[in-house]
């Protein structure tokens, strides 16, 4: 805790590595580009789970699991999925290793044990999975099948970043196959909603809606629904998706259903799916040069004590005070943690809570058990006052709900304000330049315009929006019509 | 639904095999040994894991997250843990495939992606975890560090069975550091009677605390703790084990802490975990020919209601009737499904419910409603009673708690009925060949008459149970001292 925060105006990117580390939420490991999550950051990703797994299960979704691993033959099978994930695959070849005769203690890969087939650790799950489906599917009485599995999987990335990109991370995904178009594609919108209201009113990230351009499309899908969200370096982060996946799928692995009137059609499917990804646009988000910044509803600590004293009778005399509220606290389930170590000094443990991103810190020595009071303070606007101590618990819920929306609206009006619309490409490539953040401009819907914008300027489009305006008008790139102005930015 | 249950007294393998199916827990998959557990299944397991979260939290453990891989060189630094799993694990050699140029559409490993130290897929992280623990531990005041992980893990079994044993699956493993022997071995044996506290309160299953002998330790122990029980086949499941593993990880990754003195030590260290092998445990404990017989703490539904019509109105009725039901046993966080799918009949309904071990079935038919009655059935007992509707709290909220406390004891008694003692070796073998079950006998301690009893009978050490009375005697084979008896069995 001792050596200082980079300033993100000094350097935003190092400033995110070192507060990952620093607020005690993840690190690298020894396997390459695979992280170890921390308690204090699984506890923040337990507490997204639990809310997107009641969300998934409100509207009808169950949990199962499916093998990590994918044969060769199924992982083929669907080929633009396939050619998508080839690339960066962890492939598991051998089944047993062996004493290295040549080095005692050592080991050695048992060429003996060679797998007849190679299995392909999941970079995700489709092809496995309707593998399955296949046999759970005869006809329209055994649709939809809506299910969700929490699971980790491999994408071999070659340039990696703590919960941003690493080889090896936690996910949600959600398989689901469906009689009919329309059911699909409503699916695939509902989920695309639950995400965009998870973030926004849970973790307090303001999100864009919207669709992804054909070349930014999950591989093997037909529509690709997405949640944007803009990080404070002025770039853009894809927090969700959720692909109508047509019937490519079950193409892919023939599976077919008896409608109403006994005629063979292929199923209709869905995917979907957030992953740890997410803590990166929770800590880019709403962070700042002390540290983290935490919605409430996403604290593992909500609150917390830190007694102020000199002797063991006055950490007595507080104890005493305090135990009640705390109880009180507890029973309001509101997560409260005493913080009377005997190791770390209050000062030590002020900068660990504030780096830690503890919303609501309360200080209490000798002189507040004299007089009534506590020292209250929030960590989103930095500000501490004097409280009476009668006044504590509607302090609390009323602070907790008050940095829940202060941040979410700060992230809003800085969104907002860097939404910026561009009539030329000129004009479109100095906003890129010179300010970031997303851009709003007509294309011509080919991906000849969006390859030259990408290699030019770095931009992609990063959504077409759904809830916006349509406004007509002309590519600022090639003058053909356009239909509706898309965003663009840079993005992690 | 349809076909009928092969009886357990027919052949018991089967009717497991067939009952895991039947009831839609899990199935084979198409990668080898891999299941596919399916919603219903991971419903029980999501319940499993819920309680047991629970109760390692309320001991002060916190969740966390470790890569999927180990290096080569880090799995190999324990000899020992190296041995045991060496043999049977899955190792990643490329990161890579690409296209086979001789069959279009086909992809290959491609052999420049080949990688420079291959990865195991973790069998157990104690390797990756005490790498990792060795820089987050350098003073006393850093321990104790009561880490536990949710994941999944892979063994290449040879022979697999669903649930009992297969080449990937799910559990949760603590890995503890301590600063001194006595609070790493409390804390195994601590962990060791949380697993057996929820084996026989929520899993309703009786099981014996006790010590493996040496051969049967986890490969890296000093003293494996352990739960056993006893299936209705007369055979032994090892339900769960909880490791004191000295300072020998401490040592194979050089883990040193300063303790209060100023010097340095080794880190002792223990871990534990519990698997989706107790799915298996729960389903040959209490299921009968029928199918699944499930604990009411466990049973992803609790009650079923089931209305009995011929016309629409009489639906209506029924529904009208028992929608205020439906909403207060909700409210008391009783999980009811109201089955009125109209694709199929109330004998398939009640079969299939049977089948799946939900506790109580409630019928209720236009009779019902003109004499406001209700029929309840246990499914435990397989015995059904007419009740007047107004009863129906007080009733189900009775077997809720009758049907959890019925299967526990009489689960309890096949097991004390199956403990017997042999005083020879003779009539330890007819036990063993006759009757199964435990054997409760003398032994002398060593490998040897351990290897020639298990070469011979088949039969090993369970566990050298720990509340038992210790009586001396002497070895049934060497006849040399013996301080206790041991509990033998054949086991799963």
């Amino acid at each position: 805790m001792s050596k200082k925060l980079t300033k993100r105006s000094e350097d935003y990117s190092k400033w995110y590595n070192e507060l990952v580390v620093k607020a005690d939420l993840a690190e690298n490991s020894s396997v390459r580009g695979c992280m170890v999550i921390k308690p204090y950051g699984y506890a923040i990703w337990e507490k997204m789970q639990a809310q997107l797994d009641k969300m998934f299960k409100d509207t009808g979704h169950q949990n199962a699991y499916f093998p990590l691993f994918v044969p060769k033959s199924l992982f083929e099978a669907e080929e633009k999925n396939a050619e998508g994930f080839a690339k960066e695959c962890a492939v598991v070849t051998h089944y047993r290793l062996k004493n290295d005769k040549e080095n005692s203690g050592k080991l050695i890969v048992d060429e003996n044990a060679k797998l007849e087939e190679e299995l392909i650790v999941r970079p995700t799950s489709e092809a496995i999975i309707w593998n399955t489906y296949k046999n759970w599917i005869q006809s329209y009485r055994d649709l939809p099948i809506l299910i969700n599995q929490w699971a980790n999987v491999v994408r071999w990335e070659m340039r990696t970043r703590l919960f941003l990109r690493t080889a090896e991370f936690l996910w949600q995904e959600g398989h689901t196959a469906h009689a009919n178009k329309d059911e699909a594609l409503r699916e695939a919108e509902l989920m695309n909603n639950i995400y965009s209201d998870f973030a926004q009113n849970f973790m307090g990230i303001p999100v864009i809606k919207g669709l992804k351009s054909e070349s930014e499309r999950f591989a093997g899908a037909e529509e690709t629904y997405c949640i944007e969200a803009l990080m404070q370096d002025g770039k853009a982060l894809q927090a969700g998706t959720s692909h109508f996946l047509g019937q490519n799928f079950a193409k892919a692995f023939d599976v077919k259903f008896a409608n109403k009137e006994g005629e063979l059609d292929y199923v209709w499917a869905t995917s979907w799916g957030v992953s740890t990804r997410l803590m990166g646009a929770l800590i880019m988000t709403h962070s700042d040069d002390n540290g983290l910044v935490l919605p409430p509803k996403l604290a593992p600590i909500q609150v917390v004590v830190i007694p102020i004293y000199r002797s063991d009778e006055q950490l007595y005399e507080i104890t005493k005070k305090i135990t009640p509220i705390l109880d009180e606290l507890k029973r309001k389930n509101i997560s409260v943690l005493f913080d009377n170590r005997d190791t770390h000094k209050p000062g030590y443990k002020f900068n660990e809570h504030e780096i830690k991103g503890v919303p609501i810190r309360i200080a209490v020595g000798p002189k507040d058990l004299e007089n009534s009071t506590l020292e209250i303070f929030r960590r989103d606007k930095m500000k501490k006052e004097l409280i009476d101590f009668d006044k504590i618990f509607d302090k609390i819920d009323f602070l907790l709900e008050d940095i829940q929306t202060n941040i979410f609206n700060k992230a809003q009006t800085f969104t907002n304000e860097n939404i910026r619309i561009a009539n030329s490409y000129d004009e479109f490539k100095s906003i890129i330049k010179n300010k970031g953040g997303f851009v709003s401009a007509h294309w011509d819907g080919s991906n000849e315009t969006e390859e030259k914008i990408k290699k030019e300027t770095k931009a992609t489009i990063r959504c077409i929006p759904i809830d916006s305006h349509k406004e007509k008008g002309l590519c600022m790139i090639s003058g053909k019509p356009s239909t509706q102005r898309v965003l663009f930015a840079k993005a992690y």
